[in-house]
């Protein structure tokens, strides 16, 4: 590809670097999360994810279900990809009884889906605070309860849940695990082998101390997933994440931290953003890689 | 005033509690940040705090300086008024030499300001990264600078600086320090007297262990400002602050935690909130002396 006839998006700006092409090895760790690319079907997204040249999808349990967790798995298998994560357990921290019980089977279900895909993490959103109820210690201490209930049934099946501490821009309703720290104050409650965190650059980048605490993270670090911090930010929060490059994160500062500790997994990207998912989501995977190849990759 | 006549704003919902009235002794403490009320000048805030039955205005800098600074004093005065903050200081973390000396020169002037005021503290704002720079630790560094080098003339000046960490929300742009953690690891760094923190509910109620950071902090609480986390985030998230009562925050909590380390100041009232700002400012006010009799009073 020209590098002057490419043009980012969604910025629309001219693409800096060439894209790299199916089979540079630069691409080798880059892992597409289906969410980048809404609008792509699971299968299209296997299909763009492969064209590419990338080894690697993120995938979620909705639209694996509506194929089928056998025909997902068949077409992963048959593609070459492998699964990096599977999104997403959690939302534990309800505190009614039946809608607790609810919660576990639907977990219980979600790694039995990530040991048939055989997905390197199954990503906890941990989830927020029940309607009406100010207790957030409370909810973080359901979330502690729900992973320890889970572990076994993980450990049986060779499944590792990945903790994912969120910005605390979604403490209130969707994660109350806040920082890295915490999430691996938690995790550090179970073995190694059966609980993780997940990394994520969006979520932990303001966080303070938190190259030391990715370096204390070490060999529990399950994921690593990259996409920036802009401002202002989206009307939408749950849409406000922006292609690497276009915020305020320092990817290489970050990256070489979770290299150091020891990282050797798939990156994800993972960008849910109403103007990403506008654009063709050939254009999005190449912007992606570029991105990726220029500011990530190298610090790997 | 009869309960079922009052409505509190901006919910529209009846009110659950009296509105104190003036000589109340529950209001003792209670504050008006005149930005909660900011279609208000300042002669109307001051007149609005003290018709409420107020003992306490937070005052901001622009407005003071419109009517010039003796003349805001002597109002201040003459209404009976403490100065529970004077936002802002801070904005300090800019890398431009020129640009830096700006910055210093203008927190020397509000550090003025302040003790003209003898407001209790000077409220510092850090700043966020400077246009195009990604060096988050770099903004941290620069602020502890600037605090040190401002503290000499503060303290000559019997002014107690107040580093406000903000929520993670506003790292990129406005305030990189972050946590109350990282807010007192600096200003332990300097004398008590000279240098504080400012407990805000809405900056810090999802931070973990703030409990006990808010007993390590003790002294050097220098403000505690309250308002709420409301979901959905509006839309602009400066204005995304709600009324007490009206979100996510364990007002109860924090307030016993704040109470405990010792707190004897005012309790400011501080929302940026569009609705709350449409709505007329002695509701307003009614609504705000309502809920802090209820959520927050009780447990000081």
């Amino acid at each position: 590809m020209i590098v002057d006839q490419a043009v980012d998006v969604p910025s629309g700006l001219p693409a800096t670097v060439p894209t790299p092409a199916p089979g540079d090895p630069r691409l080798a760790r880059l892992s597409l999360n289906q969410r980048t690319t809404a609008s792509w079907s699971l299968r299209e997204a296997i299909d763009g994810a492969v064209a590419a040249g990338l080894n690697a999808i993120g995938l979620w349990r909705e639209p694996v279900g509506e194929v089928g967790l056998d025909t997902a798995r068949s077409w992963v298998a048959d593609a070459g990809l492998r699964v990096s994560s599977l999104c997403r357990g959690g939302f534990f921290t309800v505190s009614d009884p039946v809608e607790r019980a609810a919660a576990l089977s639907s977990n219980r279900a979600a790694i039995d889906e990530a040991a048939a895909l055989e997905a390197s993490t199954l990503v906890l959103v941990p989830g927020g605070l029940p309607a009406g109820d100010k207790d957030l210690a409370g909810a973080r201490s359901r979330a502690v309860d729900a992973i320890a209930e889970l572990v076994p049934y993980a450990q049986e099946r060779g499944v590792r849940l990945g903790i994912e501490p969120m910005n605390p821009i979604y403490a209130a309703d969707r994660g109350v695990v806040s920082t890295l720290a915490q999430a691996l104050d938690i995790g550090e409650q179970f073995p190694s082998d059966a609980v993780g965190v997940v990394v994520d650059t969006f979520h932990l980048w303001w966080e303070p101390g938190v190259t030391e605490q990715i370096r204390r993270a070490a060999d529990r670090i399950v994921s690593y997933q990259v996409c920036d911090w802009i401002t202002p930010l989206p009307v939408d929060t749950l849409l406000a994440r922006g292609m690497m490059g276009d915020g305020h994160i320092n990817f290489p500062e970050l990256t070489s931290a979770v290299a150091a500790a020891g990282y050797h997994g798939d990156v994800e990207v993972e960008i849910f953003n109403a103007d990403v998912w506008a654009a063709p989501p050939d254009q999005v995977v190449a912007t992606m890689a570029r991105r990726y190849v220029e500011l990530v990759e190298p610090y790997l």
